[in-house]
């Protein structure tokens, strides 16, 4: 396989959820799957978000524990693993915390239409990777990823990139904490967004595991992608 | 409480969607379910749907075990439970299913300024209540079936309605059976649609149990209603 083994990860709410309709994250989950989020990005060579939760969200995705950082520093490795933003038209700001927190490599994949004066600029913060023409071209991103040597990539959103690469068959894995809320919204970000499937093409699953955790709910799920 | 105890039961992809962006429906559950299914509607003294999905769908509504038939039968009850569509403007067609298929009860939910022919032409087919000037008042269409004898009452969909039902407080429990399919799709239908709930205003729920049937987890939550 020439991309990276990878898995979606989100907190979501009962009716699917993401987030608010006003683009507002919502408290979903607890400390025990703060903890569990950290374990991931942790043991994980890069994160990955689209522009989008970027612009709405402005996330850091550092490793949170002292302990974890220094495990991966004993590894040889930087504190945080690679941070990767998916960014076709280089929209991503100079100032967002993902530059400013943490050590560790940022790359922002852009296609070649981007704005050479944006792009130029995020040179200067990450390694830059072409991907695609006037959007990024998710299954040749996730081979130039794989060459840079990042085998494990753990997708943190938004809706739009996860249903880029579900709908791309680059997925192995999804992990989703369902949370004891409702939060409606016929606009509100769920877990996937985009185009969508059809009635004749949505994409089958399989479970691996369902586990309580505090006041809701972590299920497990391989991809069964389509061969 | 003078309106029936109610439970909103629906199946949705790991993503939350409840039929595609086109509205088609798809198979997200298997035999068993169905069968739970049925045994909740055979259980209960109505069930409820919003006019969205009588267009899309035309579902019947009926039970379909013919022992439940006859047990409802032998309790001097009709075969099926009432068949309820929230319906502001009286668009439901004289010809859906609801009316056509299986015996019991049919009551439509107009609001007072629904077009009087077509308000006349349902009568043919169901008891009609009024409630509401521009649109259904759904918490004083719930006190009216409450009069009716309406105590137990399952709601089926779809978003809009269980949004109107959930935001209105009219709603004591749900349960979801989480299939094992993504359906994906900004636009697709979810659990629960409508306006959403803002980060300072979502809706809280306390887990009852949680699952596994066939490949996919039916969950059941309590809604804590605001007081």
């Amino acid at each position: 396989m020439n991309r990276p083994f990878t898995f979606i990860n989100s907190a979501m709410s009962a009716d699917g959820k993401i987030s608010t309709w006003q683009r507002k994250q919502v408290r979903i989950s607890g400390a025990i799957d703060f903890d569990r989020v950290d374990e991931l990005r942790a043991t994980s060579d890069a994160v990955m978000v689209g522009i989008g939760t970027v612009l709405a969200d402005d996330p850091s995705l550092t490793v949170k524990s002292a302990q974890r950082k220094a495990e991966r520093k004993a590894r040889g490795l930087f504190e945080n693993p690679a941070r990767i933003i998916i960014d076709s038209h280089a929209r991503t700001p100079i100032d967002a915390d993902i530059f400013k927190k943490g050590e560790g490599q940022r790359i922002v994949v852009v296609c070649s239409s981007a704005p050479s004066k944006s792009v130029e600029a995020l040179k200067e913060k990450a390694i830059v990777i072409i991907s695609g023409d006037t959007s990024v071209d998710l299954p040749d991103a996730m081979k130039q990823l794989h060459e840079l040597g990042i085998k494990r990539l753990m997708v943190e959103g938004g809706a739009t990139l996860n249903w880029g690469m579900l709908s791309s068959g680059l997925v192995d894995e999804i992990y989703t904490f369902v949370g004891n809320i409702i939060i409606g919204g016929q606009v509100a970000p769920t877990l996937v967004d985009g185009e969508g499937f059809t009635d004749a093409s949505t994409l089958p699953l399989e479970m691996i595991s369902a586990e309580k955790i505090e006041a809701g709910l972590l299920l497990m799920w391989k991809v069964l992608n389509f061969q």
